[in-house]
């Protein structure tokens, strides 16, 4: 009987989480049925809509129920196999969640080749964040040669993979992220044509200054101030996909007035905007082989650049998460369980 | 010479506007140019998007200067012409605006055929408002059969136009008004599958009741507490095309808080919901003779219904123009002026 240890959902977390919001507890694993494998986990992915799991509120997803283990996509060994689709010792992308073992159904598990790339990767540049940028951009903000593409959170898996499609597209790369070390890195290490600190004092102005002919793409992921500021620079027939609200994932009310509701609807209005939300998983079925095929081989050249802020131990779960929700991490935010 | 008595913008209303907001003058107008005709305005045309013509705030037109006349659809017949695209005694769609007589370029002209349709419908079922729901619907809002459309001041001109649509794709049309004359005249004369008066006391659940899938199109053309009371029912992909805020246009403040901007880009994201402004001329190039060719058979045939309010008398316009922005016309507006 193999066990596993595993954080669940302890109390539905008001506001920023807390350690006791969740509870470590080991337990043990069925062993696989048919069709299923048992897995170790080497590396587990934390991401922002993480946080909307946690919460009962209606979202696109189901919340992880008190006492279950916290859901997210994982990169596996392969223990156990009842199937012939995966082998003992393979390494897979999974959705074992929160936990160092898991019993999986096979057919949600794709293979991965550590010879080619890193396998962290699946979880970032090659994974879900790399693909929701992908999507948005490919189906909602379609960026054309000569625009202005703005994304926030650009140092991350999302935003820096929206900067360099914004790029290989011809537009103009405005990126924007929170401290001198992350806004450098979205130039030198990303290619972004410029960057904004969204903590300076003048940041209004920087933007304005980095984007003089208006913003056509604005990808948004994080909301709050940054969108805010970003709204009035909107040009004519300007696109907002809408992947994220990082920002106001921790918030426990609405803010204070005044209600600017009517105002957004008023400027989507007479600037003829597009504001469309959307969840990769919409565009995977069709979009994902091509996603992987291209992108794999871009990342693999070295024509998309790819950053990973990798946090060795399972015990150090609950407190990396918490710095994804205040920008703690830098480039996509992983666990290194075993291996 | 030609003298024209015209309403003339003396001051940017506050609020709702006021007879001392506009001046009405008579002024000689210049002789016809090379390809320009001299009008007499038959009809003219009151529509919501002119009280954001009266505003200096940015839009998606320029404000009328103060001391310009008021612009706006007009009927007109011709009195003279320089060019053989238009004759005397010809009556053509035109943009005369509020006044009795107009020198106008040909080019912008349009002869109508008197005996085919009453020439009033150029400016409502077969102009811009029919064609802006056209363009909304097929652009935007795409409903599909079995699916729920709803669309608010549903006896004007956008809305019925929306509603008798959603009923030509095999979607349940549900229509919002005011009153009980205009609700029966929705499900009586327009063939809505359920009508609701947004003015009752409980509206939410009588929007509820018409509901019961969720809605997947809103076209959205007034704001305010129809667009509150909508929004929580969007369905998944659900799409909000945006064409006009009426209830919002007299505002002359933001409303007090909480600020629910927020909130609103997490309902998108969440539900994945298409929202986008748009004005009918923006695909009026590509798709106005379709609809001309397609809606005016459907008008011609009886498939397609339509209703005009006619108010008789340039001097009744100002009024007339105030009724229209807090419902007080029953379907198309239009100012008989002479003939």
């Amino acid at each position: 009987m193999t066990t596993t240890t595993r954080i669940v959902l302890a109390e539905r977390p008001v506001g920023e989480p807390k350690d006791s919001d969740f509870r470590v507890e080991t337990v043990d694993l069925p062993e696989p049925g048919p069709g299923e494998a048992l897995l170790e986990t080497l590396y587990l992915s934390l991401d922002p809509y993480m946080r909307g799991r946690m919460s009962a509120a209606k979202s696109y997803a189901k919340p992880v129920e008190i006492g279950q283990a916290m859901v997210g996509a994982t990169v596996s060994r392969v223990l156990e196999s009842t199937d012939d689709t995966v082998a003992v010792g393979d390494v897979v992308l999974g959705y074992g969640g929160w936990q160092t073992h898991s019993v999986e159904s096979t057919s949600y598990l794709r293979v991965l080749n550590p010879d080619a790339l890193p396998v962290t990767t699946a979880l970032g540049v090659l994974g879900m964040p790399g693909f929701t940028a992908y999507a948005g951009m490919h189906n909602i903000g379609q960026p054309k040669a000569g625009e202005t593409v703005v994304v926030a959170a650009a140092t991350g898996p999302v935003g820096s993979m929206v900067g360099q499609l914004a790029r290989l597209a011809g537009a103009r790369a405005v990126g924007i992220a929170g401290g001198a070390a992350k806004v450098a890195m979205l130039t030198d290490e990303f290619g972004f044509d410029a960057a904004i600190d969204h903590r300076a004092d003048d940041f209004a102005e920087q933007l304005a200054a980095a984007t003089p002919d208006g913003i056509d793409v604005y990808f948004e992921n994080v909301g709050g101030k940054v969108f805010d500021t970003v709204l009035p620079r909107m040009n004519l027939y300007g696109r907002i996909p809408v992947c994220g609200l990082v920002s106001g994932y921790n918030a426990t009310a609405l803010p204070d007035g005044p209600d600017r509701m009517g105002m957004l609807m008023g400027r989507i209005l007479t600037s003829s905007l597009l504001v469309r939300g959307f969840i990769q998983s919409e565009f995977a079925p069709t979009q994902m082989a091509t996603f992987l095929s291209d992108i794999g081989t871009a990342v693999a050249n070295g024509s998309i650049r790819y950053r990973e802020d990798i946090v060795d131990g399972f015990d150090q779960t609950i407190d990396a998460f918490r710095g994804l929700l205040t920008g703690r991490n830098v480039g996509k935010l992983i666990v290194r369980v075993a291996g």
